[in-house]
């Protein structure tokens, strides 16, 4: 059942741990999965390296980018561009490497759009209230941007439907695994293993 | 996430070794799940004990059970009825474990038609060559058995695209395992939490 790398897609809640999550799945399993980086308009924070959590580039280098049709997906959030750019996804899925997506949910949404077979999943804390102390814990927000935070999460639930699985991050360990099993279970789907299939049944009827 | 259990078919042509994997996956996660027994009109083979891999009957009890609706599913195959009694499925279900049916084809139609949300998995040999040795390999079957066992995994081919997923035991320890992720993913399924989605969404409101 040897088969080229398939594309993931991960979304959450900001503060839920994704990014703890990636680093951690990347680590694991180092020769399963590549982590695309995404481009972004947005200033890089304190600490942020370039090509490491993202590609910082200018309006008009982004826009030549999508009138190019160098990104998978893109999307506009807090007055900034984000976008996949193609080429890395495209040579690690053919190196047979599992492409995970860390976007949000209208890019999600164009990756499931443009390729149906993408796994999407979202990841969700334990409960509202664990999300609240989180955004709130990390104490470097203002209070106007944990409300626009919170706000953005109950926006981002009508999305939730669209998703293919919802992982709950309580332990980090656990998560990890979940996800890599949820991965691992969708490359035994039946869709994905057509020519195998084709392949058994021509052979046992040469037999 | 807590949820009831779900229901589970698996299929495989005959001599893939369905049975043992069935054995060690209940052994190692009893608690987890449960494997419905099958009715059947078939004479119980040498060793076989009623109730342990069928209820034998005859085709009139039989035949009253299925005007009674108490079987979820039933097929003919090889001259003898073969069928699964509801009451035992629905009562493991609801005390929350994870239901599993090892039935053929036919059947395993009839009940993704019936109840949409079951998932279907099919196990197959590594190859077609690996089953052809293992069926004669018993010792205990004539040619035309072998040959009708063979002509009928061709026919069951034609049933795989119905199927969700596509199990290959090569290893039975992998092959178990294998299965036991397939199941966990799916109660992460986004479709199978819907009340969880609603919760957080309305919590995340609230807040």
């Amino acid at each position: 059942m040897d088969q080229k790398g398939i594309l993931i897609v991960v979304s959450g809640f900001a503060g839920t741990g994704k990014g703890t999550i990636m680093k951690r799945l990347l680590q694991k399993y180092a020769d399963n999965y590549a982590l695309s980086v995404s481009m972004t308009t947005r200033a890089p924070r304190p600490g942020e390296q370039e090509g490491v959590e993202y590609f910082f580039t200018d309006r008009e280098a982004f826009e030549k980018k999508i009138a190019e049709g160098g990104l998978i997906e893109y999307a506009s959030y807090c007055g900034n561009y984000y976008g996949t750019p193609r080429e890395y996804v495209k040579s690690q899925m053919e190196a047979g490497k599992d492409v995970i997506l860390e976007i949000e949910v209208q890019g999600a949404l164009q990756v499931k759009e443009k390729y149906p077979e993408t796994v999407l999943m979202f990841v969700v804390p334990p409960s509202a209230r664990t999300l609240y102390e989180r955004i709130r814990g990390r104490g470097t927000e203002t209070d106007e941007v944990i409300s626009a935070r919170m706000h953005r999460a109950v926006e981002e639930c009508e999305y939730i439907p669209g998703y293919d699985y919802l992982l709950v991050n309580d332990d980090l360990e656990t998560c990890v695994e979940q996800m890599h099993h949820i991965i691992s279970s969708e490359k035994m789907s039946v869709a994905r293993n057509v020519a195998f299939i084709e392949e058994i049944s021509s052979e046992l009827q040469e037999l």
